[in-house]
Formats: C-alpha cells, sequence, structure tokens
C-alpha cells in the first residue's frame, strides 16, 4: 500500500558516513514548509540521551520546522559535548530550511557512548536540504535513514476526511533490539497535515501509546534513546481538530502507531517468531501489561518457540513471578488455538500436533486468562534464537 | 577438598527411570538418625510446585528424619493429584527409616506439568534405603540425583569448634537454568550436626541466601521450584547453640551457601563466562541488589560479554532502567579492573585490551559505582551464548 506524505512536508536521507556501510543511508531530513506543532513521548531510562535530553525540553511546543535523524551513533552517554553536539545539530537541521536555531529536533540510535562526527552531519545536512521531496521515495529514503539492524524500513499511514478535508498521517519507526519501550519506542515519527494545537498532539499521542509502541518487546532491554514524535503542520487547511474529528483523527493516529509497533517485533533482531501475547481477565489494564510482558522477556518461554516446543510450564511460572497477584487454579492457557493449561493442571493435548503448529507457522499467538477482572491487553514479542545471539556478541567489535 | 557427611546422617541416589539417561541419578534419600530441626526458604513464584506447599507447612519445625528428591520432573502445575503425590513422596521416604508420614521433606526438579511416576519413586526409595552410606561417595550420589541440566554437582562444606565440639556443615545444590531465585535457588539442602531450634535454623538460613542464593542469576527467570533447605540433627552434642557460637555456625553456613550459589552461574546452561557484578556506593542493599540483578538479567550485557564485547553502554543502560534513582554523572564502571565510563562520558580506554581481557578469561568482573550511599552488593550471574538458545530450544521435545 502506497503511502502519501502530508501536505507541506518535505523529506529525504543519504549516507553522511556515521555507518561503514556506504550503500546504507545514515542521516534523515524532515522539513516541514508550516510551523508544525510537535510532540513527543520518551524514554523511561534514567540514562537518557543527548537528543532525547533536547527533545523533551522543547515538546509539546510549536513553531516547529524541521528533524534531523541520524543512525549510527545514539549520542547517548557522552555528557556535556554530547549535549551540545545535538543543539549543535538541531541548529543545523534549522539553518538548511532557514528557520531558527530553536525550531528543530533531533533523533539519534546506534552505538552507546561515542561522539557525534558533527563534521560528517553538517556536510550530509547541506547535501540533503537540496535534494528534499515530497514522493514515497522520499519518505522511504527518510526512514532508512534512522534504521539499524533493522532488515526493512517501517512506515504506516492512513488517508482520512474530517470536516470536508483531507488529512494524511504519514509514520516511520525503527528498531530491531534493545526493545522495550515504556514510553516510545527506538525511534518513531509521526507527520500529519492536521492542524492540531500542541497540547492537543501530545494528548494524542500520549494516548496510543500505552496501547501501541509500550506493548512491544523484544529483548526486555530498555533504550536510552526511546522517542516518538508527532509533527502536524496544519497544511490540511481549517483550525484545530477538536470533538469527533479529534477522536477520528486519534483512531487513526492509533491505527499507524499499531501498525508501526508491530512491525519492531516482526523485525526483530535473529527471530523466527512473531509471538502475539493476549492476557485476558485481569483486574487492571497495567496488571495486563505486566504479565504479558514478563511473559514476553523470559529466556526460556523465547527459546522454547524457537525451538517450536509447547512447553508451557514456561508461560505459567512467568506469569506466577509478575508480581501480580491471581489464583493459579483459575489460569486458562491457549497456544495457536490448543488448550493446554487449566483448573491448576495439564489438560491431554498432542504435543506433536501443537508443536507442528509453532513450527510451520512465523506467527504465534499465546492466550493467558486470569478471570480476576475485565482488562485485557494484546503485546507482541519475538522469540529468541542462536541468530540473536550471534548478532549481538558481534555488534560492536 | 573433601567433604565430611555430618553426624547422624546417612545418604544416597540412584537412578529409578525418571530420566532416559540411565547412566543418570534421579532420585536421593537422606535419612538422619536423630529428629532433626530443619528450616526452608521457598520460591516467591505464585505458580509454585507441590513439593514447596508441602515443605512451607512442615517447616521451621523439628522431628524430621528423612528428605527425598528427585529430578526428572517438578511436580509442578499438577494440581491436587500432585499434592497427593508429593505427601505420598514424603510417606515412601519417612517409611525408608521407620519415620511416621509427618516426618519427612520432599523436593522435586524437571519439566513441569507432568504427573509424578509415583510407583517409580517408590521402588526407588525402597532400594535407596539399603544402600545409604556415610562416606563422600554416598554425598556425591546425593547430589547427582538433583541434577537436571548441570554438568557437574555441586557441593560445599565447612568443619568447625564450637563450645569444644565438632561442628560438620554439608550441603549440596543444582542449578543450571530457570534461575533467578527471590527466596531460594533451584534446590539446596544444608545438612549439618550442630544443634539448632527450629526458629534459630531459620534464623540463620533466611539471614544467609539474601547475600547468597539470592544474589544469582542466569536467565531472570524465577522457577516454580526453588527450595533451600537446613537441617541440624544435633548429632554433635550439646545443647542448641546461641550467642557467639550461634553467630560462628551462621558464619560458616554463609560461605557453605555463597559456595554453592556461585558453582550455579559456574555452571550455567551453555556459559562462556562466569559473570561477577559489583555494585557499590547505593544507598541501601535492596537498590544495589535491584541494579545488579537488571545488569545482570540484560540479554544485551550477557551477549556482549559472550562476544568479549566492551560495550559499556549496555552496561549503564541496563542500570538506567532498574527503578532506582540515581544521578547518571556520578557513576563509575570498571571492567576487569579497567575504567570505561565516569562523569558521563565515556573514557578513552583500549578496547583491544579489555576485549582480550574478557575474551582470555572464565571470569568477567563489572564494578559499577553510584556514589550515592555506602551499600553493596556482590552478584554472580553467566553471559549468553548461542549454546544457552540451543539446549532451550531442545529440552522438552
Amino acid at each position: 500500500m502506497s503511502i502519501r506524505v502530508p501536505e507541506g512536508f518535505r523529506l529525504g536521507g543519504l549516507h553522511c558516513g556515521l555507518k561503514r556501510n556506504k550503500s546504507r543511508e545514515d542521516l534523515s531530513l524532515i522539513v516541514s514548509d508550516l510551523p508544525a506543532a510537535a510532540a513527543g513521548v520518551y524514554t523511561e531510562n534514567l540514562v537518557f540521551a543527548a537528543p532525547v535530553a533536547l527533545d523533551r525540553s522543547r515538546t509539546p511546543g510549536s513553531g516547529f520546522r524541521a528533524v534531523a535523524i541520524n543512525s549510527g551513533n545514539a549520542n547517548a552517554c557522552t555528557g556535556e559535548r554530547g549535549l551540545n553536539d545535538a543543539r549543535e545539530m538541531a541548529r543545523l537541521a534549522a539553518a538548511a530550511c532557514g528557520a531558527g536555531a530553536e525550531q528543530a529536533l533531533v533523533l539519534s540510535t546506534g552505538i552507546i557512548g561515542e561522539f557525534l562526527p558533527i563534521e560528517k552531519i553538517r556536510a550530509g545536512l547541506t547535501t540533503i536540504a537540496g535534494q528534499l521531496g515530497r514522493d514515497e521515495a522520499s519518505l522511504v529514503a527518510a526512514a532508512r535513514g534512522m534504521m539499524t539492524t533493522d532488515t526493512v524500513h517501517k512506515l504506516a499511514g492512513r488517508s482520512l476526511s474530517l470536516a470536508g478535508r483531507s488529512i494524511q498521517i504519514a509514520g516511520m519507526c525503527k528498531g530491531a533490539a534493545m526493545i522495550a519501550p515504556r514510553m516510545g519506542t527506538m525511534l518513531g515519527l509521526i507527520l500529519t497535515d492536521a492542524a492540531l494545537t500542541p497540547a492537543a498532539a501530545q494528548r494524542a499521542l500520549s494516548a496510543v501509546i500505552d496501547d501501541t509502541f509500550n506493548c512491544i518487546s523484544i529483548d526486555g532491554h530498555m533504550s536510552t534513546n526511546d522517542t516518538v514524535l508527532l509533527m502536524a503542520n496544519g497544511a490540511a487547511g481549517g483550525p484545530p481538530l477538536e470533538g469527533a474529528d479529534f477522536a477520528a483523527f486519534q483512531t487513526a493516529l492509533h491505527e499507524v502507531c499499531g501498525e508501526l509497533a508491530r512491525a519492531i517485533p516482526a523485525d526483530g533482531e535473529g527471530a523466527k517468531h512473531l509471538v502475539s501475547i493476549e492476557v485476558t481477565g485481569c483486574a487492571t489494564r497495567d496488571a495486563a501489561r505486566k504479565i504479558a510482558r514478563t511473559v514476553a522477556d523470559s529466556a526460556l518461554v523465547k527459546t522454547a518457540i524457537a525451538g517450536a516446543d509447547p512447553n508451557w510450564g514456561r508461560i505459567v511460572s512467568a506469569a506466577g513471578y509478575a508480581g501480580i497477584p491471581f489464583d493459579p487454579a483459575k489460569v486458562e492457557l491457549h497456544i495457536n488455538g490448543f488448550p493446554l493449561y487449566r483448573e491448576a493442571a495439564p489438560t491431554t493435548f498432542d504435543a506433536a500436533a501443537v508443536s507442528a503448529s509453532i513450527r510451520d507457522h512465523r506467527d504465534t499467538q499465546i492466550v493467558l486468562n486470569f478471570s480476576e477482572g475485565r482488562e485485557r491487553i494484546h503485546f507482541w514479542t519475538t522469540d529468541l534464537t542462536e541468530e540473536y545471539v550471534r548478532l549481538n556478541a558481534d555488534y560492536h567489535t
């Protein structure tokens, strides 16, 4: 499905020298011809990167004209010099479209603890500024500029008609490891030509994050750089969205963020399975999410799925240490539709058939019901394979 | 170093048919000729196994004559029938030494969710009862009967002289995965001929667990069966230990438990490195433990060590999501004595030299100092290798 760039945005991406492989983009620039409202959600990690510190201090806000994104270097754990580099990167991005130093935001991802090669970024931004486009190829180039170990770029979009005006939403994200976001995910950027006040943009983004980017995990390791930004430039015309129009926009934003979020574990490092974990019958939504996350982060659950092993005891025992009270006698577990456990005892099931259903499908569906309440969550993760270990033992040196 | 069996204990182990491999012991029996005081610490997992339920209801207490241990089957998630099987296993162990049904405890480990083959256990206990010994070979056979994927049996002991009497402590444990104990570890059994009241036995055991078995993790997955038992039969003579004698006993117990606890990650599934994590300068001991555990459980930290990669950003970022407040600007990190990070910025270090020091030694030492207080913890874990994934993808099917 083709994704349209929202009105009033131009963008592009190229290789500026941060990655060794010259065929891979490592720098993106997104320019809004009109000043845009921007909102952000960020990592809860105490050790947060310089671009997170900068963007957090500027959002929610209005008047934004540019976002610069680099991969290959996270600008994290880089102290005062890192903060100055992030400010300089924002200034360069703003200057590229004739805006003031404060009118830009920055996103960085890659290795932690190395200083940003700011000269490469300066030269790269100057080059991209002369190549910005409004077509899908430009959108793809920008999305590729934020990739690290991702094997595919990740885009999602929606078109909707509100109050007689055509509205576009286009989103991009990246991530394949160090994925256990609590507030945003590795990096995400959503563009829209809808008119939104900064407060409304923040409200819409914060509302959808909990059910989308906060419901995925690859390895339980929360990044220093997790950020999702929403930019709304109002180029579609009309006053800021309110009431039913705002609700319709938020629904579309939810769909875009959900699609982008699922694309991350679907591209998880070394993953052979995309694992869907539905936790139902909980007293609260947070309880359901905590159980789902604990199951998702268990290396023993993940390796069992990699091995197509219906070793359901690992799933039930992971739920048991999530810190959420429940009665084990009321738990029911299904894998790919097969009932495996209920009334605190194993059911009689065809282990070979369950194993074959895991082995033969890329998607594995785990459903855990607790009969403690009416809240539920849908969480997404990956299996854990030898390839993940190989990739992460070799990433740096 | 040879380990002496404390006075008044006889023990043994054999293969009774729970494991497929007939050369591997899967059942152990420990008999105390005198009624012993017993104390236990158990898993905090809500989904706890039948033997945990039984032992928890009986300890701390006195009058115990036997402990039966099986591997190859955890008797977990087995409902009412599992509880009856655990009671029957205890009754059979007690009967084997002419004691009453309530005078025994049981430990089980292995696959979750299968019923215990109680007839094999009945026949096995009858056979062991005729072969019990007081020599080191009998101690080793008993320690081997609790092994699952362990590659070595794990024993530790101390001799001490208290109030003119010779006192022995001998301990055994098992575990190589599903290791993230919060109260005990997979299985541990400590025997002593010291005289202790049940309350004192419980106090001594609870006091040392926090710094020993609660300071190890292999994969962050808390088991349904974690149990450490202490049996004190008083065969060394004299009244129950008090005051300075009790303190000296507790120190020796701490050493035995520490040695046993470290033996678990040292034998971690597929591990190439035993990783020591010292977290210092924290406001509380619990804060230090929580940070150490979060670093220990990060798949990205573990794979970096497997790859001999001094990717310290993964360590600092893991500390950042442990949920403990600290000032990133005051953090200092050393790996194998090399300073890698301080004052919120990377130090200049010889990455090749650090990498070589990780690659060339089985032990990796991580020291994180927070300058927030005076509390510290010493935690032990493993790296994460392709072999761990292979073992756990193939364990069941």
